[in-house]
């Protein structure tokens, strides 16, 4: 188990050193967690008989990629080129680059081994024709489609500009147009199942809508989808080909917010120390700042931030975040957490606790480096 | 001269390899600017004839610290106790870690070379009076006090518990109570050089109030404050004995609208592609998203979010941002541009663009790793 210091002369005890015991902050995660999310996404992809392409944008570690692979999994999607190298050499070999092809990275992606299967993203003619031009080595190529998200893709009603993409790319042997691939984003505004089922009948109607237009010379086009709220939500995937959930692995407060996941799903916390409490303003000054946990934040009902909750350490991990407890506020290195009266008592300089992340992606990004809660230290890209 | 890959054929010229050329989002760094920024605060300083200890949070850089050593700069600021140690690396040996002391590194600390001269910062009874036992090497001691900023630090009219902490780490010889330490970050809040210049006034007389009760015993104690709209704009520096600033180095969006700089003074922006164009909604994507700029943002006069301004990329670095050009939001590597239609046709896919961060220390803090202008690479702590 993880060695948890305590308060007072127990920190300093014989053995406890920065290698083996807590210092400053750390990314905490539970692995048994992390592998019950995964089998369960995995699960549902197999009831619905759709493939399990998960994204590894979110938890960006090879170690925790191998977990993936003793679950069987053999396909994955990133959200870069360099993270498809990352994970190349981590030896996967059917990645999908699930980001608008950025054409100054063709030279690079042409000297990707080619026994590795990669897939990229086209949604504009433009890109198509640099990328039909270009291409010197076999890829997949998914053009991406906007259903409502209004955040990248081409829209589904766009047939001409979506037929001049395909005929494009067509004429490149290299080349095989997989299908269509869309983002559901907006479900992460959705306040409830319903809404959130809304959105997936919508989306997935208009990219039935264009494999159907095209079949006549395409008839093998795919469709794949991808966002965590849907896919953990939604009771089936009919009409789907592929789904490309990422977050479910680590979870947040974000997707508890959504209904995605309980509290007790979240595989990672951020172990901070108190270094300062404030009662007359009922806040403590924690050591955790915005280079630690990112600056995404949740409205509070009351309309105040809230950059985390709050849990405790405990022997298995950390408790479910205590009510009222939360995050007020982030600067670079320093957090401030704001503490109802009646808990106040609890904090105090040198006291650990477990910082819920609202965003475990753009957390991961930050730290690079995890901590299981049997104390192997775990590297995530660039770390 | 970094070579911009221009849209179309040239991008694929002879000889643009990744290692020369551009090809995913870049931090660059325009060095003459930098040093400029440099010599300027380091002559404020000597003006006003306070010692001149610059905060390295902001630019985090082995390579760029021996930028201020070449300007004869000897005693800095950092944000952590691994910082700190990254510095010393470097061959720094007078570091005040302006951070409130987090008890769980003091045995780390106890390990520093004893030929390095390091400040800490306490700011309560409690952790004076654990330092004052667990010390075990020689440690300069700040107090941290709070003018109004209302973050971290003790109350300048806790004038028993400030006595308390004074006393307390008088009781060992290897720490030297070295005086107190604030950082008035509300200037960060002022919208003009008045508010900032009342906030100077109101804190320093408030620290020469308690140097002045302390005179008694402690003759000798010091005044350091520090924060980069202050030390930008204040005309003198009356009654201090240093200053911190970090931000100065490189500068940001932040700083250019509290007026503490130009944009010219800015000296690090983010290359970034475009990837999509959206004339229809007056947008274009970029290749650049949360993890390479962080989501610090500023609110436009129409209330809406502003992740960063949009330049041009030009022959000598970049040119001064568009007006009505900016980041309106972030996903993990997304930028989505707010682009009003006259300008639409300056965006097309694999146009590069200068982005200028909100927030600097973040951004760095994102990258880790920095382009010259003279296609440099410079990297940053963790990078």
């Amino acid at each position: 188990m993880i060695e948890i210091p305590l308060y007072g002369d127990d920190i300093f005890r014989p053995g406890s050193s920065l290698a083996v015991s807590l210092s400053c902050p750390t990314l905490l995660l539970d692995k048994k967690k992390c592998i019950s999310n995964i089998r369960r996404m995995k699960a549902r992809a197999e009831q619905n008989r759709v493939r399990f392409r998960p994204h590894f944008k979110t938890h960006q570690s090879g170690a925790i990629g191998e977990w993936f692979k003793e679950e069987g999994i053999k396909a994955i999607t990133v959200s870069s080129v360099s993270m498809a190298g990352y994970f190349m050499s981590y030896g996967w070999e059917d990645i999908t680059i699930a980001f608008p092809l950025n054409i100054h990275e063709i030279p690079v992606l042409n000297l990707f081994d080619p026994s590795v299967e990669i897939q990229v993203v086209v949604s504009s003619a433009e890109t198509a024709g640099i990328l039909t031009n270009r291409a010197a080595r076999p890829f997949g190529v998914y053009i991406e489609i906007d259903t409502g998200y209004h955040r990248s893709g081409l829209q589904a009603n766009e047939k001409a500009a979506l037929q001049a993409v395909v005929n494009a790319l067509s004429t490149n042997p290299l080349l095989t147009v997989c299908g269509f691939l869309s983002h559901f984003g907006n479900t992460y505004q959705a306040r409830s199942k319903e809404e959130i089922r809304a959105i997936y009948q919508e989306g997935i109607t208009r990219l039935n809508e264009l494999t159907g237009y095209f079949s006549g010379d395409h008839p093998d086009l795919e469709i794949s989808i991808g966002d965590t709220p849907g896919c953990s939500l939604m009771d089936d995937l009919e009409g789907i080909d592929e789904i490309r959930p990422g977050n479910f692995v680590l979870y947040d407060l974000m997707q508890q917010q959504t209904g995605s996941c309980s509290f007790n799903d979240i595989a990672c916390a951020m172990a901070c120390p108190v270094v300062e409490v404030h009662s007359d303003r009922n806040e403590a000054v924690i050591y955790g700042g915005a280079v630690h946990l990112s600056k995404d934040f949740l409205i509070n009902p009351d309309q105040t931030r809230s950059y985390g909750r709050v849990s405790e350490l405990a022997e298995q991990g950390w408790t479910e975040p205590y009510e009222g407890v939360y995050l007020s506020s982030l600067s670079q290195e320093h957090g401030i957490i704001h503490v109802p009266s009646p808990l106040m008592p609890l904090f105090y300089p040198g006291k650990w606790v477990a910082i819920i992340p609202v965003h475990s992606c753009l957390t991961v990004s930050c730290m690079r480096e995890y901590r299981t809660l049997e104390n192997e230290r775990i590297s995530a890209m660039g770390g």
